[in-house]
């Protein structure tokens, strides 16, 4: 059993634990908040469980947890997973991982000195219907392209027409649509298709000096990868795979519920049998493939991991540098 | 009544001979194919019709028609239209028109000294439905950018695939997607944000050399525009417009059926209203309006529509050659 404890205590957290929990794999243990009150409450919801809450992330850091997921804003990922795995625990680390990968290195680095586990917590690429669309590449013969959508109307964004600066639009927090949402078609491309040659952004800048929205060219020796995100506008469009012997087409990136493949010879739609009906806790692929990784220490998956947490790091890097989309901290 | 001639005898000349008909205002009275038999059996299609039927272009071109339709191939557009504005008639010529600006800009000279009227057969931008889109933009506030897509798998590319090198794959024929069917979203784009301040192109290249598929970034001050055009794979990607007070979206750009509005206020979809059910004769619209031009000399509109083609081709220009993608003739 994982003793897990968190940083973060919003939605996204809540959803983490409960699909840790439903793994049989993990026990909450421990909860931080920079207020006791946050903190407290959010344990409450765990009845019959012997939480420990904190306003100290040092104290929190001596605790007997061994694992720890930090949810908390992109800008503090790295100095805090820096001091759980000093700390000789576990990092779970919420997406985007760090600014740079400088950064990201150091955390690797300490993470082999210290003999425990650092993995950043992709959802969608641990899911069933998302390795077996990977899968079904192979059917397509030489590859084409491909288009990644992921563009949603963040609520969020009336308060910058309102002339706020809310976290999530603020460069300053580590902000920005590509981190927040491109990451997501990042991790995707990188994941089906690995490490690009070259990659160009084309960033929507909105009033906070952030990017709302952007398109994202990914250039591989024989194709491209055009990447959509957005958290400005919706798009109804969906993510496509082309090659030669046909398109495979899902609505959305994140959440696959059907796979559909546009054969050529045919002319016409099927749907991709092998489609499982996604769980209705939408993080337990990762929960329990990060279980499985810190409890079996498979080296061969967590290497495969450190390298798609580099090279979707390593783009996103030096996309936002191209184009004066500067963190804290970076140049 | 516009006496009109016409050049290629395939599906798409039957069409637009179909359409004109339609509008009472054109009269087929002469046809041109290489072949005696292949012009004879097209004007056969046209019963009670007094058409003579031509092997010669210079005979052609000395007959009472006031109009010719050119719809040969891409190659023989800038030659042929000369031969005919030359002899002081009105050319309709299909897409893409030439393969330079120079040769373009040649056209419309030659044209203003004639007294004649010269046109780019562009069906899309003429319906009601596309300019309706083009209207709804202003309610969009702010603009973010824009995709269009038209992606559309051809037959002939199995020949390819087999070693052939069909004319539409063809660059010594002045093939390509790009101007294919690329040149519909090109055209889209122009006609709806004007032409834009750069623009990139990733193209797939295909065994024949040629473009099979094709993605087309387009710089506005304040925007970018992504097109997306294929001969080689189909995509299921409506065409979509971004800006601040909304998402408008339609299934394809070439014949809009319907449009929806994506409201962030209201976080949902509706129809707009005032979308026409498309004509049967998908090219009367374009007749509709060549004729009027041609019968009115509607100055202004002529002036719009030849700004239109050049900044259309000064695009597809650019771009080929930026890619190699060299038409005989062309540097």
């Amino acid at each position: 059993m994982i003793n897990l404890a968190i940083i973060g205590t919003n939605w996204i957290t809540h959803s983490f634990v409960e699909a840790a929990h439903a793994t049989g794999k993990y026990n909450l243990s421990a909860v931080y908040s920079r207020k006791e009150e946050t903190a407290k409450e959010f344990a409450s919801k765990y009845e019959g469980k012997q939480i420990t809450t904190y306003t100290d992330l040092n104290a929190l850091a001596q605790d007997k947890i061994d694992t720890i997921y930090i949810a908390s804003p992109n800008i503090l990922h790295y100095e805090q997973a820096k001091l759980f795995l000093n700390a000789g625990k576990n990092v779970i680390l919420e997406k985007p991982s760090c600014s740079t990968v400088e950064e990201l290195d150091d955390l690797f680095k300490l993470a082999k000195q210290k003999k425990v586990v650092l993995v950043e917590a992709f959802r969608h690429i641990q899911e069933a219907n998302f390795k077996l669309l990977k899968e079904k590449i192979s059917d397509l013969g030489p590859l084409y392209g491909a288009s990644i959508t992921f563009a949603q109307y963040s609520s969020r964004y009336e308060k910058v027409l309102q002339g706020e600066v809310p976290n999530i639009f603020n460069l300053e927090m580590g902000g920005g649509a590509l981190v927040d949402l491109g990451v997501y078609c990042v991790a995707a491309a990188v994941d089906l298709f690995g490490a690009p040659t070259s990659s160009q952004y084309y960033p929507v800048k909105i009033a906070t000096g952030a990017d709302g929205a952007g398109r994202l060219i990914l250039h591989y020796p024989n194709f491209t990868v055009h990447l959509c995100h957005s958290k400005i506008y919706n798009s109804d469009a969906p993510s496509e795979i082309y090659g030669e012997k046909g398109t495979l087409i899902v609505p959305t990136i994140t959440d696959i519920d059907k796979i559909t493949f546009w054969d050529p010879k045919k002319k016409s739609r099927e749907e991709v049998q092998g489609v499982k009906t996604p769980e209705k806790l939408n993080l337990i692929e990762e929960a329990r493939e990060f279980a499985r990784c810190i409890e079996d220490k498979d080296e061969a998956a967590l290497g495969r991991l450190e390298q798609h947490s580099r090279d979707t790091l390593a783009i996103m890097q030096k996309v936002r540098h191209d184009n004066g989309l500067v963190f804290p901290g970076g140049k």
